[in-house]
């Protein structure tokens, strides 16, 4: 096995999907985990892609995740949904939850629903991305496993709380999209200072005592995150404030959600989306226009420590033209894990027919 | 004149109220434009209260800001409206925008609302606040004059961008109000730590070499503040991408509102307006105990550097709680020029009664 894999993107998709029906999840809804988990892959987040299949593949075969589970509207009111995931896969419940407030928001403009009893939906930018082919913004946010230590706190009491806003812009241009952390870095990105041997800067996380380190490591083993904003005089009630935002959206608000019957307890994890038609402010053309304006305004004027300024979301669309069209590359963790599972689980060909479409 | 000097809040309104009057602004805009300023006095953010009614009645005078506007609704779709604030005082735009998304909000239980042609608004809490007594959270968010130097840019391209989200609690306690500029630091941060004779942290702000500066009046002096984040290693991709998002929903958006006759031109401040009716989620009683429990659970949790951990809104009500009882202290600045302006409109007598009325 060679150091870096680089497999053909529907190759990739095809062996999750094999994987997942293998655990008994309805073709569809495999087809669909895959979308998400390739997505993530070819935007270069390697961390919420392929790689997170075993995880998702134990918890499914140990019953912490309901491979079948029945995704439903529990309750719906002119433009506001609520649903219930059935403690399924994050990744469909997210997409359902966004296909139906891009439905709403087409028929009054803009839409809000709540989804709960889910699980980590990995890449959130995926699903508010799905708004943009109906000149929507699509925004997505979720709780997560407490990992953030508040402002003033010392335990980890809030979770990292993603957020996602995709805009459209023009067929040149590659969509706004940002995804980011509520914490100041993110378990991903502290799995990746480990890969390239790197330290890490003061500010972003806490060890054992409580004070700032500068070794992912150690920050990895402790998962005591600093909100975005770091301390307290550089705006940490900030990051902080935001999370807590998203914390009662989707845990409190979202677990409110009328049901049908019998009150369910599990303390799963819920997302809260919106979606906003951008027509219903002003004709097409002018959006157009003036945010290709904006864009480069920016990327024009002039940078330091770059060759120019970025927009959210320019970096990863560009590492898709290049991953759709050379593969998207396995580190040999990634490789082992995979071909292991495919052991494991008994589907050595889907593995078989990954790697012979190598590039 | 003392050094700091208590006045009564009613008062002080009224003071507001006579001044804008004087300066032909219809009653009940002065009234308005006076309970925006004075909120922001109680909950002790001096630097979006009174101290800036000089500042404003100076851009009334030069005509800069339309005194007499016709604020006014320029299109309606469904849960959706876009405004034209006609160049008037933000205040007045944001207040009256955010009405009709609580009334749009009330029909389709979340709306959506831009307003163009504005003007700086101030305290954007007191907006998203005006949701809370309808059980709706408000969100809020404007642009601004350009203070924030993008990650990897040189000049301040973007402004502090502010964004407001309010959600009610329960009646013994503060509602959640967050209320942040995209900046790591603020203009009024800034004046604060002058006033104090205060350092600033290094990460909030750069000098005119464009290096950080531990120095608020170099910093003011400049305006090239730096995103929430502050550097690229520890997260400021996120504040700029946020700020970028603002920017996108009050600017490129809410410009392009469908106006009924000839296009105006003017670059003006925009806002963007979101409410979401809580109840359509589930049951009232049942979201009370939920965020109770919540904020019971962040604030019994072990702290280190404060008495205990806070939740974004809290300080600011026990201010406000403190203030409607004990006055509000007006710096010797402010007394200045406040009693300047009096004499320059000929409303002495408005100024006596409000010093009569000092506690």
């Amino acid at each position: 096995m060679s150091e870096i894999l680089y497999v053909r993107h529907g190759r990739l998709h095809y062996f999750v999907r094999e994987t997942l029906k293998r655990l008994r999840m309805p073709a569809m809804h495999a087809s669909k985990v895959g979308d998400v988990l390739v997505a993530a892959n070819l935007a270069g987040i390697e961390g919420e892609g392929v790689s997170r299949l075993p995880y998702f593949a134990s918890k499914i075969s140990s019953g912490l995740i309901n491979s079948n589970a029945n995704i439903r509207l529990t309750h719906q009111e002119d433009a506001t949904a609520c649903l219930d995931g059935d403690n399924g896969m994050g990744h469909l419940v997210a997409s359902r939850s966004m296909e139906i407030a891009i439905a709403l928001a087409k028929q009054h403009g803009v839409s809000a629903v709540s989804s709960r009893n889910s699980n980590d939906f990995g890449m959130a930018g995926y699903y508010a991305r799905l708004a943009l082919e109906d000149q929507m913004l699509g925004l997505v946010a979720s709780n997560a496993t407490p990992t953030m230590v508040p402002t003033y706190g010392k335990d980890p009491l809030l979770g990292e709380n993603p957020l996602a806003i995709a805009i459209p812009t023009t067929e040149d241009l590659a969509p706004f999209v940002l995804d980011i952390a509520m914490t100041a870095t993110s378990r991903h990105q502290l799995e990746d200072a480990i890969r390239h041997d790197d330290r890490i800067e003061k500010g972003l996380a806490l060890n054992a005592n409580g004070f700032s380190t500068d070794d992912p490591k150690v920050a990895l083993e402790n998962l005591r995150l600093l909100p975005l904003g770091s301390h307290p005089k550089t705006g940490s009630h900030k990051g902080y404030g935001l999370a807590l935002a998203i914390q009662i959206l989707c845990d409190v608000v979202a677990s409110g959600a009328t049901t049908q019957g019998a009150q369910r307890d599990v303390a799963g994890v819920g997302h809260f989306f919106i979606a906003i038609r951008l027509r219903a402010f002003g004709p097409w053309i002018k959006f157009r226009n003036k945010i290709k304006e904006l864009i480069d305004h920016l990327k024009t004027s002039p940078s330091t420590g770059a060759p120019q300024i970025y927009y959210p979301g320019e970096a990863e669309f560009d590492i898709e033209q290049e991953r759709r069209a050379t593969g998207i590359p396995l580190d040999f963790k990634t490789q082992s894990e995979l071909s292991g599972l495919a052991k494991q689980l008994d589907i050595k060909d889907s593995w078989e027919h990954l790697i012979e479409g190598r590039k």
